[in-house]
């Protein structure tokens, strides 16, 4: 089994912290190690480091290879652009050179997995729904009728494999009202749709072929003839669109795809306030190590005090920040800006973020320009 | 008339903006000049410049003479310490050459008075009282049962003086339950105590003389015929009690205190829920040049920008602040640390303040130590 880590930046709902220059993958956000590093952390023993992947926009490359040492250099492939998951699965699956029928983990870089021994069974389990064919997603059991993820629904009867229940996929809903989330969860069929995905190299090429020849076809043909200026050519012309949409929801209208529940402590730390309830949920299973500096009703990093907060989450740097007396506040000192954002209206924060990335995109660009030919890189390296 | 501002420093409960390098008269809490030199700027043309003088902890006169550029250097006295204002009042009276029958105005540096034409009214109403021999102390009309105040409880019937009601002071009543505050209020006999006081300079020398002798008498004998070393070596055996306690009380007892009510909206300040709500006044009386940014329902300064707060207050600096959807809440971004407090426990800051003070005086002195003897200063150019 291999894993492709998806590293494609973006995060604006974490702004200030996650900005451009370093965005949410790359951060500190809960323990002592970015997501991105602790992504690749979990995966062991079940993969190794020598088999990991990681597909980033080009301009991250130095950035992802500083803060896993571990990963060969040649391992991380570089876009020249964002164009969504679909593009950079297409990506992985044509460039990186393994075997035909091997497991190919998909994943992004920063979500949090409480439970990640968990995490790991599943996974297992999924590689041997995805050896038979499959395409497997992996369905995390919800505990709220979220209105901001997209549903996987499975079919009965269930099949056991590894001691474990595994469903073939009837439907994908995206982004339900509240009444249809209560509605799917009441049914005991529904999982969210974590954007983990467990497939062989043979079959997802083939699915890309079929469902999306627009997007495989350009990048398949770059890797097995081209060059890094090719790909610089073909990116911007690429539909950008998700996995999801692009291949798992017309597969599943064939029975193609098979979904693997688990109940791991998952979140996307989507905003401020999904990171605030992944601290207080590992402050109240006493981790220490997540949640070193649990201090009244207040979690958080960094120099800080608090009289008597509750429900709010503190991301200090080192000086000092004081809260006094809140309740369900977000408070992020940074160096670009300060937040303070009630919990509740921390989906407000990305409006923000898009606000001050157009004013910076209007003036004139701090950082350098990137080399439009990228150095001798992944792509080229690992091309079958 | 002439007048002397006490500027004593303190303000812990506005940390960390008000700090013992800058105290809290020496700040722009609201407007565009600091809290003393909108003191100062209020009382013309009723007392000109040259006409006022400062009396301060002797680290801050250089502050002070560079703030208030048109008030003669020499009017500015340096206390070797603060020993509260019946030590303050007691200098001014003793050190400056004012004839004995002129009315010498009393007030601190750092209140806020929304109504200045109307301060001014009632200041020379009180010259009119003070003239006659009496201790005038300004009665604010209180607004609500605060209990953290001194009330003056006049006594009818009322003396009218340039067609404004004036009274005997009955007696003074230090802090007193709700209860007791609504008591008071339902009187109509109360008013709060601000600490501007009116008198010649004659009364109060002699009033000193009487009810403060151990701490007029060293000062007295130091401006007849000592230098500031002299200061030095008295002032740390000075008892420091206010100038409430050691001559209005027992004098009130006596019948020798007026009060001159006044309705000016005045506030202490005297934690950063006061200053919110100064500035929430401001705003809403539409006071461009106080409040001259007032974004949806947070007031504040500097670099922020907020989405959908309520009754809260930012102060920030040249680093963006960005809050949204606070209600209550004081956000004040300072250079030696950020406090973000829920306006109701605003009176906690000063326990903060205190402990971040006393690590301070435990680590090695960031200010370089003050010569014990002062330069030529104002107390030997003014001393009668």
């Amino acid at each position: 089994m291999y894993a492709v880590v998806l590293a494609g930046g973006g995060g604006t709902r974490l702004w200030p912290l996650s900005t451009p220059e370093c965005p949410k993958p790359f951060l500190r956000l809960i323990g002592d190690e970015t997501l991105i590093q602790r992504t690749v952390a979990r995966l062991a023993p079940l993969v190794a480091p020598a088999d990991v992947y990681v597909v980033t926009d080009r301009r991250y490359l130095d950035l992802a290879r500083s803060q896993l040492p571990a990963i060969p250099p040649a391992n991380f492939l570089g876009e020249p652009m964002g164009r969504n998951t679909a593009a950079a699965v297409a990506l992985a699956a044509e460039a990186i050179a393994r075997p035909a029928d091997e497991v190919m983990l998909v994943l992004p870089a920063d979500a949090h997995i409480a439970d990640e021994a968990g995490l790991r069974t599943a996974l297992a389990v999924a590689g041997e729904v995805a050896a038979g064919g499959s395409l497997v997603t992996m369905g995390v059991t919800p505990d709220r009728p979220e209105t901001g993820y997209g549903y996987v629904l499975a079919r009965r009867p269930a099949r056991v494999v590894g001691g474990r229940e595994t469903f073939a996929v009837d439907r994908f809903v995206e982004k339900p009202t509240v009444e249809r989330a209560r509605e799917l969860i009441a049914s005991g069929l529904a999982s969210w749709n974590a954007g983990i995905f467990v497939w062989t190299r043979a079959t997802v090429r083939d699915r890309l072929a079929r469902h999306a020849p627009e997007i495989v076809g350009p990048i398949r043909a770059i890797c097995s003839s081209g060059g890094d200026e090719d790909l610089d050519l073909a990116y911007p012309s690429l539909r950008a669109t998700s996995i999801d949409y692009a291949v798992m929801e017309p597969a599943s209208l064939e029975g193609a795809v098979a979904v693997v529940p688990m109940d791991v402590g998952w979140s996307d730390l989507g905003s401020w306030s999904a990171l605030r309830d992944a601290w207080q949920a590992a402050a109240s299973r006493d981790e220490a190590a997540l949640a070193p500096k649990v201090a009244s009703g207040a979690v958080g990093t960094g120099n800080r005090r608090d009289l008597g907060s509750s429900e709010s989450l503190v991301l200090a740097g080192d000086r000092l920040v004081v809260t006094i007396g809140l309740r369900d506040i977000i408070v992020v000192d940074a160096p670009e800006a300060l937040l303070v954002c009630s919990a509740e209206h921390s989906q407000e924060v990305r409006g923000i973020a898009e606000e001050m990335a157009r004013s910076t995109a209007a003036a004139p660009a701090p950082m350098p320009a990137q080399p439009l030919a990228s150095p001798p890189g992944p792509t080229r390296e690992t091309r079958p």
